[in-house]
């Protein structure tokens, strides 16, 4: 089957299970995580723990678990900073975003629900009684990576350095936390589910970390590209750093790395690959997956 | 020992390990964490799991994660509930709430790093290989009890109920959710990790629903008596709705019942009961532990 096929294929299984996950209620609350996570998304960080999964031979049954928990955590993260306190934005894939829609109380709630069921899913995730200590391993992964250390880290780097002031360095750290870490965590996942080895865990996460940079590079770009509202206050910014030809420079050259680090560790999946190299195709409508 | 006195070591250990907990980072964030976290508060969750854990055996090194998880849990809800779209209180525990000392952004991400951690403080708990099943059902049992079927659920009635036309049930319902699910995940987290048959685990569920709704009178009375300014909007309210005086009954009654809960069960340990009739005492000061 083409790369294309399976990959959509994983998409159609990715969304299926987060309708069913969201399926348990119809309160608002229900409506504003639904509306949420089932408009759209591209599904990047599933579809990078299901590849990943498959490498080591992990059930696809066992793999979704984690995989739809990730996409819990990222929506979970949108929404939140969504809200005007953050980011202030009023679209999200296109549509009013969540605090638009339902307001900010229920919408601080929607996020809080998503994260939580999300460790409820992993919970749930039917391992043998054998293979509990990676379950344990992978839950730590997640949350520390989704945690002060990771994720919110570069949340909160995202709104404390000034756009204007900000160091080449500063911006690689707050977008390898801010995006790289929930891709790093989805690609780890898998791995240690399928107990891959440690050289090969650390090849996952040097290529995990260089899709990361590339995948909000690209984000920045299309922002600057469509006609985006300004963000308020500015958020720091590839376009604004290093101008649209050197960004575009700097996405290539992390993509051509990600690739080179899968062929040098022989984990040529042709889905990681694929994950990688899509990210120089240039069509928008990405807002972030 | 006496049983205050072994309730007051027990909130020094919880204490210090919180502290220890809090203690990797100095970054604004981790001082809004900290500032919430480590100003006050009964432990009153964290100190039933202590005592459920010790009435079957659990060591107290493992059940201390899971007790400082809870408290960690209870924390974020309480920075999220404060908020300007939530409750909006400019105080808490006597102090200037988070988003008042640190701003909304960073209130938001303290409360979202806060649930983050209790998974992670979950999952690093050191049970032997052969308890991981127990260990995957108490983060299964708490991540339900903290979700939108429990707590997060009885956040939303609350900011969705209205106070003036709020009936007796739905009062309960809220309350139990809200209050009750993390007193009742806190009791069977012990329960569930000492391997206690399951009627014993429904009986600290009963005791821990009794004790749940006593504590949330309680909370109401001692606001309701303190010259504490009106919340905007208003939130439901035990003496609103039933008056000072049958509030008060209510109170006692659901203490009561929560004693004889044990004593039917054998359940009686000291510590049980002084944290049921210690509910019972009018100091005030509570501000929801």
């Amino acid at each position: 089957m083409r790369v294309e096929n399976k990959i959509f294929q994983k998409k159609e299984t990715i969304d299926r299970e987060l309708e069913r996950l969201l399926s348990r209620g119809d309160s608002l609350l229900f409506q504003a995580m639904r509306q949420t996570v089932l408009s759209g998304g591209k599904r990047y960080r599933p579809l990078l723990a299901l590849a990943s999964g498959e490498c080591f031979g992990v059930l696809e049954d066992v793999m979704l678990h984690f995989a739809c928990a990730l996409e819990l955590i990222h929506n979970y993260s949108l929404i939140h900073d969504d809200l005007p306190s953050m980011d202030d934005d009023d679209f999200r894939r296109g549509k009013p975003s969540c605090h638009k829609s339902f307001g900010e109380d229920i919408a601080l709630l929607a996020g809080d629900s998503l994260l939580t069921l999300a460790f409820e899913v992993m919970s749930q995730a039917p391992l043998e009684e054998k293979l509990l200590p990676r379950k344990e391993k992978v839950i730590r992964e997640i949350s520390q990576l989704a945690g002060i250390k990771g994720m919110i880290g570069g949340q909160f780097l995202d709104i404390t350095l000034s756009p204007e002031k900000i160091t080449e360095k500063e911006y690689y750290e707050l977008i390898l936390k801010k995006t790289g870490s929930l891709i790093v965590a989805s690609l780890k996942s898998g791995a240690i589910l399928g107990d891959a080895s440690p050289s090969q865990i650390h090849s996952l996460e040097e290529y995990g970390r260089n899709i990361g940079l590339a995948f909000q590079i690209r984000d920045d770009i299309i922002d600057s590209v469509k006609d985006v509202q300004e963000k308020h206050p500015p958020r720091p910014n590839a376009v604004s750093l290093f101008g649209l030809e050197k960004a575009k420079r700097k996405l290539k050259t992390f993509v051509e790395r990600a690739l080179r680090i899968l062929e040098e560790a022989c984990l040529e999946s042709d889905e990681l690959c694929y994950l990688a190299s899509n990210l120089l195709e240039s069509k928008s409508g990405s807002e972030n997956g």
